[in-house]
């Protein structure tokens, strides 16, 4: 089924009502298990727990997992080639430490069957604790409240905390409750159970394979190295068998009663076990703690590492859970203040933008060392790997709200720089290539035409570095480990490209990469990459000739290190300024690559929603050949280089691309969003900004089971902040042309500019700032400079142009779901284009079905 | 290290003396094992043995392989995707029957410690029997001659006859011969070991990984299945784990001798052993008979097999090994008349010539039902897959020589057509897509770029059947089985092609394709592939509008069970004659591909040849993105399709083409020999000849060992009936325009038109044809038609223009081998069309080292 596209709310609010500060879930459905797990999952960017019941069942995967603890194994190519990836990195799911089963009268608790009163799981945004609390008529007749809590600390990096509160309503009864910690060798049996159909999001329509899901393990993965236990203590330890990662987790438990108990402990190589038998009286309460601490390293002995879990647990036993639960409120609060994005008049679209923010403190808070992971902590989708996603998608709202956390992901690129330099010489090229997918430094893509090919994730490393420091201001970090990416990767474009000549004009190529849009591969002068290796190689030039000035310190390190030469940093800009941009005279807009415009144009219209995603039923070598787009590609560098475009160049490309962009990607829609609102297709916007907001809310692309969407998640920040308000910062200039649309009353955000903390408050008259923090800034408001010292008020006259050509001419279906809610969905028109094609000559052709 | 080029006999000749018709190797020599091992094995199409010694060891890899004979494996793609090939399929290395273990005074023979006194190999082409005669002076200081052969029966495709005589020429001994069935479970341990070094095809310079090679399955891949004996019989069953294959493999024994012996028989799951303990006297002889018989099948039991095994082992009890012997001479004989080529002027061209020829008789005599493949059955390189190979370069050579093997090549892809339809489906294509590399039918290439784009190879498969009915006016098959095909190429190519509108220009255009050449992928308009679907199309539609009027009850057929329809019929001819030819005026020559010449240029001359072959030392991106050839592309269309270009057109193009052709693959030398013929480059044209002569021979692409390069020895046959005796068939008109070396006196060869046979002889001033067989013809000399009945001698004004830039712009390298022998190679050189290229605009640059 095609990826689904929203222009209302889409919820099922019988099930998941509305509230502006927390995710609720009112009743029990199994309906898509594997969806709830991911949109109840708790993490802090290091430790991520998925929302599997305490009881352990049902699960669509029991997942646990620590950002870039990972197994590695060797890549078979079916036919090898040389520079091919060699060493696969996959994420592991880690010993669980989450289940705490329950007994009552010997009868344990199975939500799918139990005869439940009341039910409700729930997490607040502001406190970040998921709760259940339900009610259960026990076969016997008896009624039992169970409360329960879980979170893991954004404050301790290594702490989850777990509650379990039982109280007998009516009747008494013998109660046991079994805590453990269990090693499931990676969830093997669910994942496949899953996929068999048992449960999951949407099986049924599930092909054989999906390239996007993680699972290459054969043998085992974790070798038990150490099991120990106290009466309220036990502590497991594990290393990976490949890459020799080591694992400790460790448990204590406590319990308040007033019921008579006994306790049993035991450990085991996979499994650690707490068992509290109670005989529970009607009337009386229950309350078992449960700390948990996890460390890991790439290889230090398990013991050491158990050491480091006992001193976090013993913290917890001295301080108490709930100096930690409030450590995480203030955490949370300030986080807010920094971050929150008010929309009013729209609480459900305002629930599911907390919602997403949320889970971007919970990828990035404390992530780090590490990179931010396609799925953060919340699942084993694309196998824990960063992507550039971060650096375009995540990063900016990091730099906006929380630079301590983007300066965080930036050094982690930098730190891979040694890698990437290493990638370089493989592919015969100078300076440093990143690897498209990791999560140790080697490029792990099996798939080089859509993975090593995207050459653009340097310029997009680079455009992350500028960004941060032109916004924060932060030169020494530039100075010190920025100018060595930005130096390494301007290296590799230099060499990558070649100069043409065509009488007196010199112009610098780029062949052979692929764009954003995986749909077109291996392409000559892509547009995106061109305009971003353009800006990469610019500002490695601007920046190393303006420390020559500033900083002859670290010039000179430079120099030295990285055997540079001036002459080097000239012909940066000297390939900057030739650099090749493709444009199309005859239909007046850029080409997606030089000879993109020569393809058929692939009919999205007639492809029936059987066929889609089009990747899961067209071989590649099939969909290279048309114009047909996964995702945005030129109009994500009309963003990102949006000062490099007229607004005449912007709609045009924007009103060509759109009706031949499929949206197979989630990367996608936010883009769409943001571009649509600039140049004046608000429906569009809001369409394009629903289908990113929803995008694991209402699971549109049918994959949320695999974990949260982090990239979109940045995205619907970013459709907020740089597409409704209309803010831009290139080159650290903050700017508004503002795109209120016509359904809100208004938006209300703070940004971050260097020290300062100003809030926007957007309203269809005005857009008003205040200072709240730091010294007065300057920014922009369609041309105008504004000081902002106190609270300042800019009237607005209109939110620019409106346009409705696409948004009419778009034609809607109506799609109904399992549950029987209508979505109303659009689909993407591509007669305009069409027509237009025919006069220069295409006929058109659709795949067969 | 680079495939080396030689322009005269590179053999070292104190080891393998020239002989015009026999190979001989006078001196036991470990050099190249692998290699010797390819030279003199022996096989009938069906079974291939290679040259290991009786005894077993030293060995580089144990080999018998059975045509067709596969185990499959799960094709795991580390990025996986819609359509990638699922199914690897990979030749068995079958139980070896080949072993005759000789001990005298409980010493075992073990060539390279023994003492020899005398020593030779040899194989007659005449007799088709690998026959060794040594003495060996023992550790104790006996004298004993041993002299042994082995034929595999061209006549009796199961069998395989061996021989073993032991002469006591000083001194009486206890001698002990243990003759085995083994099943070395495909020969890993040795395959392994050579790959360390131990062995092999100069393995020093062998990269870690080669993707030419085999070598995919992990676990047991013949499963045994039943083992029985008599005193003098041995039968051994097996089944492949996966793809249920099954094999029966008996063998006979019988001695004569006046010594006394005993005789032990036993057979287990995995070697049957007879063992004669003979007390040898002083002067007597020992001779052992071993007939061995293989049957195989897609899944009949073993036991059934085995009766089959029983039924041609009964038959050489009861005719006598000699009977066999002298079928094969017959055989033997009479393909000789059929195909010899011989050279006047040099013998040990002539030799090498016979070898390649003697290999075709070898891959093709009894390979019936099956195909060819790249290697025969002489090694398992390239996992004993078919490809376009056989189509193009072997084919053409059946159809002049020995039209009913021919005919069995063609069925075979006959065969394959409904898994070719399907492969289409998932292709989303309409007609047949013929399978890259393949044995069972489904498609085993796991990488598309180089393989599933290939789509020419439907082209390719057309030109081989209206090829074989144009010459053999064998047009019963063509209408029952060669139409068939044609509809579903020309089907695929009508589909897969698109209409383009220009002015009043329509054309059609094919885009996202690979052509011949692998060093440039996924291509639009690639020529070689139009060119080819072109004529594809056109034979298609002529040939249906033709059976429409001459048969109409096959046409009638046709159309109902092809659900074909008259227009399509006719559109197809309307897309051949719009087929988009790509032709660039400002250097007046055919790009490769529409966009090729936007390309940088490759600095061939510049690249050392340690990173040679480019294959083996840079990653595919980094290829693509240049102007160079791996194999002969444009200018093999200027072969098959040479009534379509100028010969101004040709000259440029091969001018163009050549110096940046890198010969990385063994299929392009003979082409461009054959061009560079045509065109007038006669030095070349020797050079390439030669290069192509010596693949395998003097080992030039280092890789013998893997087997015999099939494709190279056919065209080995095509550089000297195409090339320098100028054939051309376009459309059944056999034509003439030679190019005579002036190396060479005269060259004689036979070619079959229809049922006749016509010896050709051709020398400097004349060339004479002689009706051998069969009705009078016509043939065409330089535009002279010429009636051959009886013998018709035509006087040749020379041999064509001789021109030289290319060949004297050629730096000549000297490179020395491992035994001291120094080898001329020539380098091609880049400068020209550099230069020319500048003038266009492209700078230079050579990938860093």
């Amino acid at each position: 089924m095609s990826p689904r596209r929203v222009s209302a709310d889409p919820i099922d609010r019988s099930t998941f009502p509305v509230d502006p500060w927390r995710l609720v879930e009112s009743r029990y459905n199994e309906d898509n298990l594997g969806a709830t797990e991911t949109f109840f999952a708790v993490g802090n960017g290091y430790l991520g727990m998925r929302a599997n019941p305490e009881e352990g069942r049902s699960a669509y995967q029991h997942g646990t997992f620590i950002n870039g603890f990972h197994e590695t194994w060797p890549i078979r190519h079916a036919e090898d080639a040389f520079g091919f990836a060699e060493t696969g990195q996959t994420i592991v799911n880690v010993p669980d430490a989450k289940v705490m089963k329950i007994y009552v009268d010997d009868e344990p608790l199975l939500l799918s069957i139990a005869d439940l009163e009341q039910y409700e799981r729930s997490i607040d945004f502001r406190e970040g604790v998921l709760r259940r609390e339900l009610i259960w008529r026990t076969p016997a007749g008896k009624r039992v409240r169970i409360t329960s809590s879980r979170m893991v600390s954004f404050t301790d990096r290594h702490l989850a905390l777990m509650s379990l509160e039982i109280e007998m309503l009516e009747g008494s009864a013998p109660v046991v409750v079994s805590s453990q910690i269990i090693n499931r060798q990676d969830g093997r049996d669910d994942y496949h159970a899953a996929k068999n159909g048992s449960a999951g999001s949407d099986p049924e329509h599930q092909p054989e394979f999906d390239p996007r899901k993680a699972g290459k393990f054969e043998g085992r993965v974790l070798e038990a190295q150490f099991d120990w236990h106290s009466t309220n203590r036990m502590i497991l330890g594990y290393r990976c068998t490949n890459s020799g990662m080591t694992l400790a987790v460790g448990a204590d438990h406590s319990i308040e009663t007033e019921n008579e108990y006994t306790e049993l402990e035991s450990t085991e190589p996979d499994i650690g076990k707490k068992v509290y038998r109670i005989s529970a009286r009607e009337g009386s309460t229950i309350r078992i703690l449960k700390a948990v601490a996890y460390h890991t390293s790439r290889g230090i002995p398990v013991r050491e590492l158990s050491d480091r879990c006992r001193r976090v647990l013993d913290r917890v036993r001295e301080e108490g859970h709930e100096i930690f639960a409030e450590r995480q409120r203030e955490w949370l609060a300030e986080f807010w203040t920094n971050s929150d994005v008010e929309l009013d008049g729209d609480p459900a679209a305002q629930q599911a933008t907390r919602w997403c923010i949320f889970q971007l403190a919970q990828c990035a808070a404390r992530a780090d060392g590490q990179g931010i992971a396609a799925k953060g902590v919340t699942g084993d989708g694309y196998e824990g790997h960063y992507f550039w996603d971060t650096d375009i998608y995540v990063v900016p709202f990091l730099i906006h709200t929380n630079p301590k956390l983007a300066r965080n992901a930036l050094r982690f690129r930098y730190n891979l720089l040694p890698a990437a330099q290493k990638r370089a010489r493989v592919l015969t090229q100078r300076g440093a290539l990143f690897p498209w997918r990791t999560i140790s430094g080697e490029e792990a893509s099996a798939y080089y035409a859509a993975g090593t090919a995207q050459y653009h994730i340097d310029a997009d490393v680079a455009f992350a570095f500028a960004k941060y420091a032109d916004v924060t201001g932060d030169t020494e970090f530039m100075h010190r480990n920025g100018a060595d990416v930005l130096v390494e990767t301007a290296r590799l474009w230099a060499d990558l490209g070649f100069w043409r000549v065509s009488g007196t004009e010199q112009s610098f190529h780029i062949h052979g990469v692929t764009g954003p849009d995986e749909y077109t591969a291996v392409v000559n002068n892509n547009l995106f990459t061109n305009v971003m290796a353009r800006y990469n190689l610019r500002r490695a030039s601007a920046l190393m000739l303006e420390m020559k000035e500033s900083d002859p310190a670290n010039y000179a390190r430079i120099l030295q290190d990285r055997d540079l030469a001036e002459d080097e940093i000239l012909e940066w800009a000297a390939c900057a300024d030739a650099m090749y941009i493709p444009y199309d005279e005859n239909f007046g807009i850029h080409p997606q690559d030089e000879h993109f415009l020569e393809r058929e144009i692939w009919d999205v219209a007639n492809t029936p929603p059987s066929k889609r995603p089009l990747l899961l039923h067209y071989h590649p070598l099939v969909i290279y050949r048309f114009q047909v787009l996964k995702q945005a590609d030129i109009v994500l560098a009309l963003f990102l280089q949006g000062d490099q475009f007229t607004p005449a160049q912007k709609r045009s490309d924007f009103e060509y691309y759109d009706p031949i962009t499929t949206g197979d990607s989630t990367l996608s829609a936010v883009v769409q969003s943001i571009v649509a609102a600039e140049v004046g297709y608000q429906d569009l916007a809001m369409t394009y900004f629903m289908s990113g907001l929803y995008v694991d809310l209402a699971d549109l692309h049918r994959n949320a089971s695999d974990g949260v969407h982090i990239a979109s998640a940045g995205g619907v920040w970013n459709a907020l902040v740089y597409g409704f308000a209309g803010m831009r910062d290139h080159d650290g200039k903050i700017t508004f042309d503002p795109r209120l649309p016509e359904e809100w009353n208004g938006l209300r955000f703070p940004i971050r500019i260097r020290d300062s903390r100003i809030r926007v408050h957007l309203t269809a008259g005005t857009i008003e700032f205040t200072l709240e923090e730091g010294e007065p800034r300057t920014v922009f408001v369609r041309g105008q400079e504004i000081l902002v010292d106190g609270v300042v008020g800019v009237p607005l006259d209109g939110q620019g142009p409106r346009r409705s050509l696409a948004a009419e001419d778009a034609s809607v279906v109506g799609e109904t779901r399992a549950d029987g809610t209508l979505i109303t969905a659009t689909v993407p028109d591509v007669d305009a284009p069409r027509e237009e094609a025919a006069l220069l000559g295409f006929e058109h052709e659709l795949p067969a079905g």
